[in-house]
């Protein structure tokens, strides 16, 4: 036997989370471990004793498919900061009093960037007490920002999603003759990677948004009404895909410039919202055409009816991997994808050290973003296309798609 | 041979208004006409001479099945009102001068109210010239708002889109454990079927939205409030489904109170939106608790990538019913739905003068909406459940469903 070990899952859901709790689950399981208890609401929930024995929630193969199609973190989330430890340990001593109660040899934390600063914090932690317990992290995050991985899981589903939609409002746009600029808004706080998977769904069958504004390239509004004037000279309806992270010259977003009061979350970020309606408002006004802004809204991150079947397979071996790796003795570390090619897709699964990664984001790199901040290039498409192919069927019960939720 | 053909789609799209066209072309053919012509953006393009040859676009049995996927008008639409012919016949002489030009025996469009609207003044128009050319009208519209039929096509993909988005949203929200509420505004001007269908999401895996509410009650904000407070009693996270078309006692839209130039269409309609955020605006301030609102805009009519199979077929059998009529010898008629019976689903397609339909909006009824205007009963759920039911799976290439299209 191989110990217990404990899983949680924290910051913003995706729809392929889940997939990574299962691999985690399924790799203790086939790796001997006793007991596989999960965090209710991630560190927060622990800190407060709430946690299951997920023998109790997945109990059968069917519940396993089930549970890999079901968006949204199955443990529910937290946006839970730990203190340093040098600076207050009370915190550490509490989890770790619990981590030995429930005899836990293995923690796994499936998040993003700020998830992965508890993994660090824990892991250093651990070290100064001599402790064995292992910590890993297992990436997640649809914004695709982490640091030494090839691609984040979460962030091809999501990619998927919006080169559907965008496909898809392309068609309801065109349909109609007169002048119109849709201005489309996507996730994405400071990293335009998901922004830019707009740009996948330029195919044989649809022309794809005609520009895309991540947050890598300072906005200018009048730039940008030249450049949709610009399209305006060759087409009828102008689409437009923006980050809702763009920002002026000085750095402010600009969808600042709509909220007086605008609000931090506990990491200190700036919550953002609306910045395709504000765009479109300006726009609107400033050229006398018809507009309107598209907010994908919380979709992109749960629409589980339409994952990429790659990313659902990637975000289960990352999960399994990180056990894997665990049971051999590591800790401190995330799990990893190296990529040796594009086309036929090949990639490597392994773990690389937590310290190169935890609160670093990774931006889409300069040279990808062309045509004077308004395009990707083919770069970025050889490199996201291979992330969104395939499909995995949801299980339509009554017409809609069946999910695993625990209820308390 | 039965001689020539000419099709045309108006009004908002939707993710199955192709499945009719295919209907009719395929119906056409098989009843033996000869040319199936297709306006382009409906009578307005025509009006232009702007039409196509279908058999140049619709070239084999792959390009059927890829049109019935495809969402929104594949002939592009218009929104344009006929002048009352008593008052204006020029714009009836010249389109008739254009059918006469083509050879057209049969006559068919494919859209909602206003478009029957314009069926029925042609086929009022034919008889006062003694034209034997055939007028019929083929339903389409999100809204379901056409009287003399059981449901239109159209509504059971977007409803089936909306109650899956809706459960994916209640799996994001719920993740989270602080206070929430989260208004999604959905579709519908006066009839509130669409919003209703976020009742669909209620199933033995989910909650459903808690609070639904339709433009057939008059709304009160400090209603919505104490209704929302005592949700919160029992629950963190209130979710609300609220039809764009939620009015005052006074009849004026929620969200005209955001809008002071607010615009009208062609048809008079007031331009509604964002009806969601304004009240999330005013709940957050007002409770003091995190609210949002989501907007599901356009994606609820043409994400094709999430359709009913049942709507889809019926939508095909509307067209291709239209057509058979037509050949019969009716006109100034459309295609409507009788249900049989609600489990098993059984229905009959028929044909049903036009004058019953065009300009009346069927809402839902009083004694579906309970619970003081803040749900639906079990009565629209046993209505509105068959229409969702079965899915047609998109022809994915390159991770993306594919489209047909017309390239001028």
């Amino acid at each position: 036997m191989n110990g217990n070990v404990i899983v949680g899952q924290s910051g913003g859901p995706t729809s392929v989370i889940n997939s990574s709790l299962v691999g985690v689950f399924q790799g203790a399981k086939f790796g001997g471990c006793k007991k596989v208890y999960g965090m209710r609401n991630g560190i927060e929930g622990l800190l407060e004793n709430r946690y299951v024995d997920l023998d109790d929630y997945i109990r059968n193969e069917l519940d396993i498919e089930i549970l890999k199609r079901t968006p949204s973190s199955f443990l529910g989330t937290c946006r839970y900061k730990l203190p340093s430890y040098e600076k207050d340990c009370s915190v550490y001593e509490k989890l770790f009093a619990i981590l030995k109660k429930l005899d836990i040899k293995h923690f796994f934390y499936i998040g993003g960037n700020d998830s992965m600063d508890t993994i660090k914090k824990l892991a250093e932690y651990a070290k100064t007490i001599n402790s064995d317990i292992t910590f890993m992290g297992v990436p997640k995050t649809i914004d695709n920002d982490l640091a030494a991985t090839d691609h984040t899981p979460g962030y091809g589903s999501a990619a998927k999603y919006v080169a559907s939609a965008m496909k898809e409002i392309i068609l309801d746009t065109d349909t109609y003759t007169y002048d119109s600029i849709t201005i489309v808004e996507i996730m994405g706080r400071n990293a335009g990677w998901l922004t830019a998977s707009a740009a996948l769904a330029r195919t044989e069958d649809c022309t794809g948004p005609d520009l895309i504004y991540l947050p890598e390239t300072p906005f200018s509004y009048d730039k940008f009404i030249s450049d949709i004037l610009e399209v305006k000279k060759r087409k009828s309806s102008a689409i437009i895909a923006v980050s809702e992270g763009i920002k002026n010259a000085d750095g402010t977003y600009i969808c600042e410039s709509t909220k007086s009061d605008m609000k931090l979350d506990v990491f200190g970020h700036k919550m953002l919202g609306e910045t395709a309606l504000y765009l479109s408002d300006m726009v609107g006004r400033d050229t006398g055409m018809k507009s309107r802004g598209i907010v994908f809204s919380t979709l992109q991150r749960c629409a589980s009816h339409i994952v990429s079947r790659r990313d659902v397979t990637e975000a289960y071996e990352a999960g399994a991997t990180a056990v894997k790796a665990a049971l051999n003795g590591e800790t401190g570390k995330m799990t990893i994808f190296k990529r040796l090619s594009d086309e036929p897709y090949c990639i490597l699964t392994e773990t690389h050290d937590i310290g190169d990664i935890a609160n670093i984001e990774k931006t889409v790199p300069k040279e990808w973003i062309i045509d004077n901040g308004t395009y990707v290039s083919n770069e970025f498409i050889r490199y996201a296309r291979p992330l969104i192919i395939g499909e995995l069927t949801p299980f339509m019960v009554g017409g809609l798609p069946r999910h695993l939720s625990i209820k308390d």
